[in-house]
């Protein structure tokens, strides 16, 4: 038996999450676990009801857990940013889930938009950094006469820089990245323990030559993690390159670890190489604490409730859950179980298919049930 | 008569640039005005003898042209950062050249890595900020035993935090980036200005929803640019996605206006998508100023000398000197020499060819004289 929290969010958020819980529970009657789901309001629309992003009693609760299952957050109504730092971020940062793992992997009868590449080709793991760098949330704005997004903040500017001025053309804005030797030594750690598991290879990704002081650390860490992993091959790449290789040689990676920023932005373009977001799933780890499962992709607001939503990267974020739990052979069953129904044609339109949301849950769990 | 500055620089940028002298001063023949020369001895070697990047006499005489040609840089020899930012950084912020202009084109003849696209997806241009945003350097480290870079911070550093401790577990480093409301502007203005002669519409890179306060500002001015600009059609587009559009629809990009180090990550990106980084030229531009052209390429030392360096990121990055310098006749012509170059199969080891460097600068210039 296990205890699993869920969080289904906004948009498109619930739809897909209710056909990753079939899934696993499909997967936990085959292989003799059950899981037992309690559910979170967590959301745009508690938000806009009661000012509430995440409360401190559910943080409490929600540190009981072991796993989370998410489904997406974002709504238009909202303020880009707010439920994203407020409740994504929050969580990730709240459960110092220091690893954020997203496989890249192209599966058998889907279509890559990259010519002449297949299964074969696509099939590595960026680890990103997920509780530093450029996400920690620092900055400010000065000598403007208005800041549309803090009233607080235009309170205090008001104070100190005039803001009767006539213009205020000479607004500048600036933001903190922040990186420890600690930080950046165990999600190394990580993904050369993973590394170990596959194919002893790892690409480390960063921007020395300009940001020299947040990732002349890292290399600085990553050069003696290596060290101390001498079966382990690795290299630097920049990463303005890294977005070219992943285009040109997918094949060239195994595991790529990455500071968070970079990370954000790898996986997406990684998401697009192995078919698109509706593919791509991340678990958001704490190896010691509450760890975390979600389909890279956002909420989706304008598919909620249509039932069009492809769930995969959903169901397979929870095969990452299963495995995090320990189910391993059921955790490769989901997987095995997406590969069988995306080659049963039983898709939604982003793959060229006319299946709905539920359909291909249904189908999922069938297969695994047989 | 122009008088235009060059810089060979490191690797194979001194013999790529010979070739794009070479087309430029047969475009000058054809079409009727003469280039003389300066070439400047800045890069590696002279760093390795004298301690010297750029001096204040050369920054003082390049600041009487108008147009600088330039190969590229980066040594083995030196460590990562200090050439690029001593040097191609130096002059981009010394000069002020705001404007980095990236087009992603893929020229008739070239393949693109991505499935089912031709030259009629794939023709864009970047326009990236180029003097603020995580690119000015500003950061330091701290807590550290030591800091292998900077022997001055090092005995700052054994003052403030007892560097005789005995591990530098706790380090951390910091990196602020800046961007003002003017500087974004200006960027900005300078893409709609080019989207207006285009197909009207800009899409504007960022990621707000995280890292808000400098891309809380970018978003702001760039709503007013917008504003002012009724005819152009605009987008917001975060950095991630950005990434996945560049590979699944190209087709869909105009003008894309992106602060500077999102415009590194994805022009990479876009120089692969037109068929690599052999053929992707930038201008860094001060439309009142001295401007810089350069291929977008580095310098890449083990080909160094080798004679099989594709010269056309640098001859079309002459291009765009040409037409910086009003010779919008001349600059066409080049780009279409290049065209026929590849037309003709003269290309090198990279786009498939047998051809050397110098073959390849002679076709082109050969085909501008024709
Ligand atoms: C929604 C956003 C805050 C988030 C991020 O930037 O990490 C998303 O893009 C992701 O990759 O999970
Ligand atoms: C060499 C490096 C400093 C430079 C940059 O980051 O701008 C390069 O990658 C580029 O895109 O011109």
């Amino acid at each position: 038996m296990y205890r699993v929290a869920s969080i289904g969010g906004d948009g498109i958020g619930p739809e897909i999450l209710v056909e990753g819980k079939k899934v696993l529970d499909a997967a936990g009657e085959k292989y003799g676990f059950e899981i037992e789901w309690t559910d979170y309001p967590i959301g745009a629309d508690r938000y806009l009801e009661t000012g509430e992003l995440v409360t401190e009693d559910e943080l409490k609760e929600l540190s009981a857990y072991r796993a989370i299952y998410f489904g997406s957050i974002g709504d238009d109504r909202v303020r880009p940013g707010v439920l994203e730092k407020g409740i994504l971020l929050a969580l990730r940062f709240y459960f110092d889930q220091y690893v954020n793992l997203r496989p890249i992997k192209l599966l058998h009868g889907v279509s890559t938009p990259l010519a002449g590449k297949g299964p074969e080709d696509i099939d590595f793991v960026v680890v990103r950094e997920n509780t530093e760098d450029f996400y920690v949330g620092i900055g400010g704005r000065f000598k403007g006469r208005h800041h549309a997004d803090l009233q607080v903040a235009r309170d205090l500017y008001s104070v100190k820089f005039g803001l009767d001025a006539e213009s205020d053309a000479e607004e500048i804005a600036y933001q903190i990245g922040v990186l420890s030797r600690e930080g950046s030594r165990r999600v190394m750690e990580y993904a050369f323990d993973l590394a170990e598991r596959r194919e002893k290879r790892v690409t480390s990704v960063d921007k020395a030559n300009v940001l020299s002081d947040v990732y002349g650390l890292w290399r600085e860490v990553f050069t003696g993690v290596a060290a101390a992993h001498p079966t382990v091959s690795t290299e630097f790449n920049f990463v303005d390159a890294v977005t070219m290789w992943f285009v040109k040689n997918p094949e060239w990676f195994d595991v790529v670890v990455t500071p968070n920023m970079f990370g954000d932005i790898i996986t997406d373009l990684g998401a697009m190489i192995q078919g698109g977001l509706g593919l791509a799933p991340g678990g958001n780890i704490n190896p010691e604490g509450t760890s975390m499962f979600e389909p890279i992709h956002g909420s989706a607001p304008k598919y909620k409730g249509l039932g069009v939503a492809n769930p995969i990267a959903t169901i397979w974020a929870g095969s990452l859950l299963l495995d995090h739990l320990g189910e391993h052979e059921a955790a490769d069953a989901v997987v095995r179980a997406i590969e069988g129904t995306i080659r049963d044609g039983v898709v939604t339109k982003d793959l060229g298919g006319t299946a709905r949301t539920a359909d291909v849950g249904e189908h999922v769990a069938a297969l695994i049930r047989s």
